[in-house]
C-alpha cells in the first residue's frame, strides 16, 4: 500500500469508521460453492451516500435499483452478491428489489435506504430463494470486525482481498474512511472496478459527498484498465455515516480538502490493488506520464500504454520491448509532439531510459531484464511538452489471463 | 476463402495481372535467421498507385518515404523488408530512401518510382548492408510465379500465406486483381494489417484508384482486429498497370461498380484471412450486424464484440457465454437500444440462439458446446432496430498469444 503523510493506515476497513458494521457467509449462490457469496455492510444510523456507475449500456438490475433507492442522497446498508450478475435476466429488477427488501425487514431499516450489488456471470436466473434462506444468518454475522468477511464474500476471481482504512484528523476530531473492492477481470475505465463500498464517519453533505467521489473516482478507479472490457455491474458507493462528529462539510473549504485526500488514499490503493490482481497478473504495471500539453493527453497516453496487449506481453517476459510502448502513445488520442517523448522503465531494482527524443538509445538489455523481472513495474514517460501529468494503472498479460478467461463459467 | 459471382479465383497472387512479377530472398536482415526476409514487385510499365496508411502518430520512416514517392499517383515497383520495421530510428528515412535507390539502380527505373515497406521490431536500427549486398539476387529473382516468394518474404509472425487473385471480365476484357499481405499481430482498424500489396491489370486514374482503395479499406482491413494494437508501419498499397487494354475508368461508373466489386473480392479475402491467423489464433470470428439504427453503431457493436478480449477467451473454449457478447455491445458508442437485441452463434454445425431482447433463452450447452468448437465462428447480432449492417473479423486469444508476445524479440 502506498502511504501519505496525516493519513494512518488503520485495520477493520468498511467497519473502522464510527457506526459501521458488516458480515459475510456463504448461501450457495453457485450449487455447490464453498466461497463465501454473501455480504454485508450495515450503519448505526442513516448515511448521507453516492454512488458511481458503469457506463456500460447493458446495466445490471442491482445497478437500476440502487440508483432509484439513492435518489434521496440517503442509505443505511448494502447488500451483495458474488456468484452471479443479476443482469440481463428477465425478472433481474424483482430480484434486486427482494434482496433489498429481505435485508431491511432482517436490519429493520427502510428497504429503500439499501444499497444492492451483484457480480459473477451475467445472464443466469439468480435465484432469491438462498439469500431468503440464510439472510437471518447473513445478518447474525454482522459485526465490528466483519469487513473482511465482506470483502471475501464480494470476490469472483479475485486472488487477493482489497481492503483499507485510513485514519486522521480534521476539523479536531478522529475521522476515518475505509473501503473493500472486487475487481479483477472485465475491468476498464468507468470504471475499473466491478464493486467498491467505502464508508466513512466524516460528516459531509451528499452533494459534496458525490462530486469527492467523482473527481476521486477520475483518477483511481478511472485509470485503471485490465483488459479493455468495461463490466455490466460497475458500482463505487459511498456511506457517510456523520458520526465523527466534525462540523458537516458543506463547502469545497479546508475541511473537504483533507476529506478528499484521505478518500484518495484509499480509493488510489483500492484502485491499485485491483490492477495488480488483475486476471492472471504476476505483476503491477503503473504508468507516470508528465508534461504532456493537457491532462486528457495525459490521460489518453497513459491509457493507451497500460492497455497494450503486446506492451503487457512483454513486460510478461520482463522484455524491454519499447517500441511497444512508442506504439501505444503514438495511438493514443490528442494533439502532441511524439518526437520529444522519453521513455524511462523502472522497479526496485533501478531504472533505464530506453528512449530519447521518439527514437532508441543505447541501453543494457541484461539491466533491463533484471529491473523488469520485478513485480512493480513503472514506466515513466516524459512528454517534454507542456505541465500535465496523469497515472494509470495495469497488469501484464499472462497465460493465467486466457486460462482463467476460457473456463470461468465451468 | 469466400468466393464471389463473376470473379474467378486464379493462382499468381500479384503476378496474376499482366505486367507484374515478384521475387523474395533470405538476406539476413535478422542475423541467424534463415527465413525469406526481402522481397520485391515490380512492372513492365509505370503504373498509377494508391496507398494508405496506419493512423499512429508514429509512423515508420518507410511510411514517411512512400507517401512522398506516391505523391504524383505513381509506382513501378514495391521493395520490402521482414525482421525490422525501420521505425523509432533516428537514420530510419536514409535506409528507406537508399532500399528504394539500391533497388531501382538494379531494375533500372527511378528511385521516385519505388514503394517501401518494414515490418518486424520497432526502434532498432536497421542496417543497409544486408540490401546492398544482396539487391543483385533479389532482383534476379524476380520471375512470374515469384508472388508466394514475396509473399513469404513479407511474413513476421504469420503462420499462412496470405496471397489471392481473382480474373473477371471489365469493358469486354479480361481483368485481374491479385494481393499479398501481412498481418497477424499488432492488428487493429485503421489499418488491420501491417501490410498489403494489391496489383491489377486494370486501367483506372489515380483518383478513383485512391477512393476505391480507401472505401474497400473502410469495410475489410478495417473491421478486422486482432488485439487492439494500431501498428506503426501498416500500409495498404494499389498498383495498377492498365494492360488489360480496357478503357480508363474515370468516372464512378458500371466499369468502376465491376473493378470495386473485385476489390472487395480480394481485399475481404485477404483480411479474413488476416484475422484467421491473427497471433495464436486457432479459430476465425466474424460478427455479423444486421438492422443497425445506422452504420456507423453496426460497425462500433461489430467491433466492439470482435475486440473483447474476455469473448476472445471464451470462444477458445468453446463456451456460449453470451453474457461477455452483450457486454461488449453494450459498450460500443452510440444511440440504440439494447433491449431489442438477439444473438445467433453458428458455424459449420448448426445455429443456437443465446439472446432475445437482451435477455438469455434457454438453449442447449452441448450443442453451443459442439457449434463453438469448429474453427469458423459466426456471432450474428440483429439489433431490431434498423436497417445498417456491418460484418468485423477476429479471432480467439490463446495461450499462444501470450506465448508469441512474451518471446517475440528473443
Amino acid at each position: 500500500m502506498v502511504e501519505f503523510d496525516n493519513y494512518k493506515l488503520v485495520d477493520k476497513g468498511v467497519c473502522a469508521a464510527k457506526g459501521f458494521k458488516a458480515g459475510g457467509i456463504n448461501v450457495g449462490i453457485k450449487p455447490g460453492s464453498k466461497k463465501r457469496d454473501l455480504a454485508v455492510i450495515s450503519c448505526d444510523t442513516k448515511c448521507t451516500a453516492a454512488a458511481i456507475y458503469t457506463q456500460n449500456k447493458v446495466k445490471g438490475a442491482p445497478i437500476i435499483v440502487t440508483k432509484e433507492h439513492l435518489k434521496n442522497g440517503i442509505a443505511q446498508a448494502v447488500i451483495v452478491n458474488s456468484g452471479n450478475a443479476n443482469t440481463c435476466n428477465s425478472n433481474g429488477i424483482e430480484i434486486a428489489e427482494q434482496m433489498c427488501e429481505l435485508c431491511a425487514n432482517e436490519l429493520g431499516i427502510d428497504k429503500n435506504d439499501m444499497i444492492v450489488g451483484s457480480t459473477g456471470v451475467i445472464g443466469q436466473k439468480l435465484s432469491i430463494d438462498p439469500v431468503k434462506n440464510n439472510i437471518k444468518t447473513l445478518v447474525d454475522s454482522i459485526s465490528e470486525d466483519g469487513s473482511s468477511l465482506a470483502c471475501e464474500a464480494i470476490m469472483t476471481t479475485d486472488t487477493r482481498k482489497k481492503e483499507l482504512a485510513v485514519e486522521f484528523t480534521l476539523d479536531g476530531k478522529t475521522c476515518h474512511i475505509g473501503g473493500i473492492s472486487k475487481g479483477s477481470g472485465m475491468i476498464n475505465p468507468n470504471m475499473a472496478t466491478m464493486l467498491a463500498f467505502i464508508t466513512t464517519d466524516v460528516k459531509i453533505n451528499a452533494e459534496l459527498l458525490h462530486k469527492a467521489l467523482k473527481r476521486t473516482a477520475d483518477i483511481t478507479y478511472n485509470m485503471v484498465s485490465v483488459d479493455g472490457d468495461t463490466s455490466t455491474n460497475d458500482t463505487l458507493c459511498i456511506m457517510a455515516s456523520g458520526l465523527a462528529g466534525n462540523k458537516e462539510i458543506t463547502a469545497e473549504d479546508k475541511d473537504y480538502e483533507v476529506f478528499i485526500n484521505g478518500l484518495y488514499a484509499v480509493m488510489m490503493n483500492l484502485a491499485r490493488e485491483t490492477a495488480r490482481d488483475g486476471e492472471g497478473a504476476t505483476k503491477l504495471m503503473e504508468c507516470v506520464v508528465d508534461h504532456a500539453p493537457t491532462e486528457a493527453v495525459a490521460k489518453s497516453v497513459a491509457l493507451s500504454v497500460i492497455n497494450s496487449s503486446l506492451l503487457k506481453a512483454a513486460i510478461f517476459a520482463a522484455d524491454a520491448n519499447w517500441g511497444r510502448i512508442l506504439c501505444a502513445i503514438g495511438y493514443a488520442e490528442g494533439d502532441f509532439d511524439i518526437s520529444k517523448v522519453e521513455v524511462v522503465l523502472s522497479s526496485s531494482k533501478g531504472s533505464v531510459k530506453v528512449c530519447e527524443n521518439g527514437a532508441g538509445v543505447d541501453f543494457s538489455e541484461d539491466e533491463a531484464f533484471k529491473i523488469l523481472s520485478e513485480d512493480e513495474i513503472v514506466i515513466r514517460i516524459d512528454m517534454h511538452d507542456g505541465a500535465d501529468k496523469s497515472v494509470a494503472w495495469g497488469c501484464d498479460l499472462t497465460y493465467e489471463y486466457v486460462k482463467i478467461n476460457a473456463e470461468y463459467r465451468s
